[in-house]
């Protein structure tokens, strides 16, 4: 009958007789009540990284933005229409939500066309390569292989690039006057898809450090 | 130590111990190989409606965009930078995913914030009313609430909202060309957040409907 | 012999050997004691609503009016014979119903006419075309068939003249009188003959709900 | 939660689990086709003479207008909406139902309202006594109770009644050339509540008799 993907609704139909059959009051209430997440995630569309399979998130937890490379553009009140920066205000200043991670992830697709921008654009709008745009002056600073590998490169500019998102994140003003109030805060994560490592940034120096919690490693790989 | 949320690192624990140590492989042969998701799905922002979790979707099956009330806006080749247009591109001009889907939800903010727009801007910047400014000449179609309930209009521009999405998805070449050529398949869904009902868009009528014709009855009222 | 309706016989000969006969004594004693019905349903004509059918109601309960569409007009103590409004008056001030159930449908064909009026009357008398105008002001505020579905439109203003019955009923003395001693109840309903849902107007909010929050949950998509 | 009424609830559930279940085809079939009901059936409200029961109906068969009496007015091209006029027109004109049966019964509040009207109107509307003022140059020729007895005054004028519509039925143009051209038939039914019987009108002398027809009577009383 219908032509919609089938491996969506047997993913929905296991949804359906496992999370949601255990959780169906939560689901209720939380279409009652409203949401009242307490984290913003900015993270990447990337079908690898999804932040409520990594942060093993329930409904009501988490608010994400998703777009590619996990951007956030600087504060730009120009009048036109801006998907992250409506999403963001919205979560800011409407859900009061108390802490914002900006999560990148390793093998980026977005972060590599930044490094290495192809030669034609993949089509007439450009679109890619005005979004990645936004992390042009940053990437071209980013050593050549001549000096660093192409991995080495990769993983430099998805950090520099978290860090650049966050101190955009701080031209917004709602931003920046709540976490000056100490009624936000703001973080920075990595995640490495292949080993599964979360990497978290020191809000102080900016680097990126394996929580020191006493979190049980992996334990095989 | 780290002020990162204690909930989001309890839960990477979680995810880490659970999910992650029975997929290892297939993590690492994603790390490998690179993404190939089948779907782009666009999502909402909202805490209550994550892709991942409604159609149970695992690791390298799902690219997702999410966006507040999880709008395509129209073709737009005027150099400016477009979150969701970019990564529309890449998911279909890189990655050539097979299907998209729109997937709207009940009791959407966003929609929310179209059909009754706020008397002042939440910032100087506006960017929520003008993210959803993107929908005002279809809303200001939905009738008052001298007619409609605010929960049928509320559904009401969200159904029709995902059907504008599906409009606008078929102004980029590249989607109106392999659909036409049936090598990509555009679909509307929408959640239930109280219910955790999905309906599927009807590809020919636009109407929703559940997918599941073999229910069980109600058996007890 | 007769030219009687041979269908018609059948399934009196059937009534016969089947209900009438388990309910003889039920019948009689209606016969002898008249009826005393506890509710009052305004039910369309239409040949696949029939409210017995769908409440499996026996002889003695339901005191039925049916017209095209459900529809209550308007208080209109002007001489004029009504039948709606003579039904009400006998249901509610000789009967004493305690409940009133305005009960509509989906693929209402008086609906349909209210929607997208004929251009020719179906008889120079256009009776369809008068009553259904009882609808008209609430119909041209349904939006056109560029932003809703034919089929939203449709059930969309099949429950907005269930709620318009509604304030019509109250406009009748009798009725908000004993409303407001808390004597009787007004009730909304509407019923898909595709599917055999049961959607009941919440009191407060003029939404249409299912009743059956205990639903299985489906099992199979 | 609702208070709806519990006893319609319950009936609904048995409706679902019983004959919606059996028939659910059906339904789904009705609803895509539309409704092609053979016979159009002018009924009284009372709770004891469902024609659908009577004639144990399935969903489909019976087009069906239930007012105080099964009265049919004449035909008045007026400009006032008329409810049993439209759903006349909308039977023949749109649906083309080939038979129109008019049924009365025994014990009918409405004939007996004519018979004896009240000497104060039910309400300031006096709805009920405009409605049956059809019927009462016709009823005030019934003999006094000096020679009748109730029960035959009664039951006489049940029987008047309904040549009295069938006759009206004749004054609608669409009815009268439709019968003519042999494309419609029009009936007379009366039904006993009491024991059951039901005595159709001969077409040529207009006496109600007993069907001649090999159907078993009833067996037990």
């Amino acid at each position: 009958m219908t032509d919609f993907p089938r491996s969506l609704l047997t993913g929905y139909d296991s949804f359906m007789s496992g999370r949601y059959s255990g959780e169906s009051q939560r689901y209720r209430t939380l279409a009652e009540t409203g949401q009242k997440p307490h984290t913003l995630v900015v993270a990447c569309c990337d079908s690898r990284a999804a932040p409520e399979t990594i942060f093993d998130a329930g409904p009501g937890e988490l608010f994400v933005i998703r777009n590619v490379a996990n951007l956030v553009p600087p504060y730009e009140p120009d009048g036109q229409y801006h998907a992250t920066s409506a999403a963001l205000e919205y979560a800011v200043q409407v859900l009061k939500v108390r802490d914002i991670v900006v999560m990148g992830h390793g093998r980026c697709g977005g972060i590599q066309a930044a490094l290495d921008p192809m030669d034609e654009p993949l089509s007439p709008g450009d679109f890619i390569g005005k979004w990645m745009g936004l992390l042009r002056p940053t990437a071209e600073q980013i050593p050549s292989t001549d000096v660093m590998t192409q991995s080495e490169r990769q993983t430099a500019l998805e950090r520099v690039s978290i860090r650049n998102s966050i101190a955009n994140l701080r031209t917004f003003p709602c931003v920046r006057i709540l976490e000056e109030k100490g009624r936000m805060r703001v973080h920075g994560a990595w995640f490495d898809i292949s080993t599964g490592e979360l990497w978290i940034m020191d809000s102080k120096t900016g680097d990126f450090i394996r929580p020191t919690v006493e979190l049980p490693v992996p334990t095989s790989a």
